[in-house]
């Protein structure tokens, strides 16, 4: 009885450490959506300096020898797999995080948070010359920290870890290959089909009817709108803890059905966020398994459902009501829009299913050159332009449409993007299973219940919070290892019926 | 040389260590506006337990045993006045907080956020019984901490030294009852005057086109929209850094005055925090004073300026623009309207200058006996009530527009209210000064020329930050010790004219 008591407390007092942790870093979320949506201009100093000392800090709690003594405490005794699961997942931090000083996180935080206005500004002014010297700044700062990580082991390698730990890079690579394979030969095929979707959505939209269609499409997923919120902000991004999971969209005039496929996407995610377990908030076992795994479940409700037919003679009557000039449009006229192949489009966040690879694959071979050393930040605009040439035929006309397209960077975040395809494609291979469990999945959509397939979703994905590593998720999730093969399956049946391939 | 290096790394240290905290309490002023503004009502259990993790983190880095060394360390230093302030500032905040046990903060920041939506519930359901439990429990905790920092004082002298350290309860008590004696029969003078004061506005006010409005007026006293932000929220606050201070406000269909004296007064609080010198951000020296100078400046905006004669010939124009339905108002009316004294009104934030003083006394008496323990809090209503018939013969019809229409208490804020009046007597001092000092104040106020003031608050008052302690800053300011005369005198001057007494 003794020996259980002090295997429990040794557990709790970890527990108890790395819930303040979590709980730092969940202000910082806070802080970041802020900054985003919300802060004035000016107040980046101060936020900067803020970001900055929760980082310091969260990073001097995970790091002091309390809690190395904690885990080795937790790890000498006997615990329930799921226990033994979160002490895994803290000694993984652990272990990255001692490695790194205190000095370079904080110089990572202020740096990123320096680096935000500045790429906003670049971006606007199309001039990547404004934004090239603190990009690498960024680049410096982020192979040190994969140097401090691991010295014997590609940095691109190290950092790609920090958002998909389980799955490793050669598996990305793989993955990634096959796409670009397989799908060349499909986008060239698309394009040189005859058949032309049909595109009954052009015209402009106000943004303020846009805004109440896009909670209409919220509402009829089953957003959760007392955990959850939804604004504007530049680039769409989802953010908050099981309590509190928001969205956030955008709205052009002329793309009305931009606003809803991206907070779709959001959605995705912040289903994921809400559907983690109350109970286990500020445990890893509270906690998102990693960005793959998130983004199957954006991709999920972006593309299975909300490019479904099924999902669209659900919601064009929404559609329909909001704006009435588009009465006369079809469920089909819309589902053929939503899944249109934009061959020539240079914007990631604007690609379909299919060209949307391509994008990611451009990055990263560029981000994997620039960790590397490989590639000069200067060079970047060119690369970028001759590559996006090279894989879709098209060369952005300014830089805003090209290389300072995209937040990440300016984040820091190195080694992302793989996981936006990986995503796509464990979300083929969880839609297959969830079609197979669930009885008449297309009649349930097209009727509006989407209960079952949260249910279903949120039983073999939220629900186990980090109890799992990556591969043995998908195969508790799936029965199966993680494989490219249902979206390439998916891929070629709904583009080949659509473009009468 | 090597004497001077050493004292200034001394003082640098001690600068960082509390830098740190400075901006783990700035990220959790973010976190509060957050959750008054914009949470989802589901955020609360990881809202409160990141603000308690943030409370908890930021009172053991000013409790550490290293603060106490760098505070050792600075104080043998020979420093200039400036620094030596700094150095006051932090010892002072550190022998409070070593007294407090690290358990008894967390305990009172989870409460204190527990027991914001159970405030909001009970008021709106008109039920005080569901906010006493809580009430109970606040009391218990902050009679409990004062007692941790001196338990040989009486515990709401403790408690009103977190918000006014240097003036003393007994200063404040002489204040108050002075205020009581004279402003007593001036107020029943005003009620028994013939003199009916214009009352223009009355109707029905977009509050749409009312938030229209508020942005005028804030752009016409010089608002740095590029360091703040407008919005609303149930109690309206402001709150920030010199770099981001923000403003919040409400909206009532029926009155339009609300609104804009509530944010005129919300601004002052906001150009006080914009006006702390930037190069000392994170430091005790670009840190307002504290409650009572804060307040001082927001009664400033609202009262010697927003209720003036030349300023409702200044914004008059911006109101008829607003609303044309006011077209026939003149700014003698106006500034009739805005100066109408509502001897039956039980609320404190719609109170007039002169009875608001009142509604401050009954709440510092009925606190003060709260905490003393010579109160329930079950008689809490019965007290309130009587106590309102007593000075203002009005009693209130429900608990949520008596006991339970502030906020104050659900933060835990006992000893709060008295730096109300405190601050109002303060604006009178100033404003006597600054009308001294600069050319054709009203003139510059009709004009809309607000440099100069600005200019003079600035000067004499924002840009010390806690360099002087509150009457050293007073006597800087104004070449006078504290004193009630200025505001007293302006006040029989003002409503002797008005009511022809």
């Amino acid at each position: 009885m003794a020996t259980d008591a002090t295997q429990t407390a040794a557990y709790e007092e970890l527990l108890d450490r790395y819930e303040r942790i979590s709980n730092i870093e969940g202000a910082a979320g806070i802080l970041n959506w802020d900054q985003e949506v919300m802060m004035p201009e000016g107040g980046t100093p101060a936020r900067s300096a803020q970001l900055s000392a929760l980082s310091a800090t969260s990073h001097e709690l995970l790091t002091e020898e309390a809690m190395g003594d904690a885990l080795d405490a937790a790890e000498s005794a006997e615990l329930t797999d799921e226990k033994a699961a979160a002490v895994r997942e803290i000694r993984r931090q652990y272990e990255r995080a001692t490695r790194v000083p205190t000095e370079l996180v904080e110089d990572i935080s202020r740096t990123t948070s320096e680096a935000l206005p500045v790429w906003k500004e670049a971006k606007a002014e199309d001039d990547f010359s404004k934004f090239a010297p603190i990009l690498e700044k960024l680049i410096d700062l982020k192979r040190d920290y994969a140097e401090q990580i691991d010295p014997d082991r590609p940095a691109y390698e190290v950092l790609f870890e920090d958002y998909e730990p389980y799955l490793g890079l050669d598996t990305a690579e793989r993955i990634l290959e096959r796409l670009r394979e397989e799908l060349v030969p499909l986008i060239d095929a698309v394009g040189e089909s005859d058949v032309e979707l049909a595109s009954p959505f052009a015209g402009e939209f106000d943004p303020d009817i846009q805004e109440a269609l896009t909670r209409d499409a919220l509402d009829t997923l089953g957003y959760d709108w007392d955990r959850g919120r939804l604004d504007t902000a530049p680039h769409p991004f989802s953010m908050g803890t099981t309590f509190d999971a928001r969205v956030t969209t955008r709205y052009e005039d002329d793309d009305l059905l931009g606003a809803l496929t991206s907070t779709i996407h959001e959605f995705g995610h912040a289903t994921y966020t809400q559907g983690l377990p109350d109970e286990e908030y500020g445990s890893p076992l509270g906690e998102n398994r990693n960005l793959s795994v998130h983004e199957s479940q954006s991709r999920f409700w972006e593309n299975h459902v909300g490019r479904s037919e099924p999902f669209w003679s659900l919601f064009l009557p929404h559609v329909r009501e909001r704006f009435p000039e588009l009465d006369g449009v079809t469920p089909r006229d819309a589902y053929e829009a939503a899944n249109r192949v934009y061959d020539d489009n240079p914007i990631r966040i604007e690609a379909d299913e299919l060209t949307y690879h391509m994008h990611i694959v451009l990055r990263f071979e560029i981000e994997r050159e620039l960790i590397e050393g490989d590639l000069d930040v200067v060079e970047v605009p060119q690369v970028w332009n001759d590559k996006m040439e090279e894989y879709l035929g098209v060369r952005p006309d300014t830089d805003a449409e090209g290389c300072l397209q995209d937040i990440h960077w300016s984040h820091g975040s190195f080694g992302y993007f793989p996981t936006y395809s990986l995503g796509s494609v464990l979300a083929a291979q969880l839609y297959a299973s969830a079609d197979e469990e669930i009885d008449d999945l297309d009649g349930q959509i097209e009727a509006g219940e989407f209960g079952p397939l949260h249910e279903w979703l949120t039983e073999n994905v939220h629900q186990h919070g980090k109890r799992y590593t990556t591969p043995d998720l998908i195969e508790e999730a799936t029965g199966e290892a993680f494989t490219a093969d249902y979206f390439l399956d998916y891929a070629s049946e709904k583009y080949g019926a659509l473009y009468d391939l």
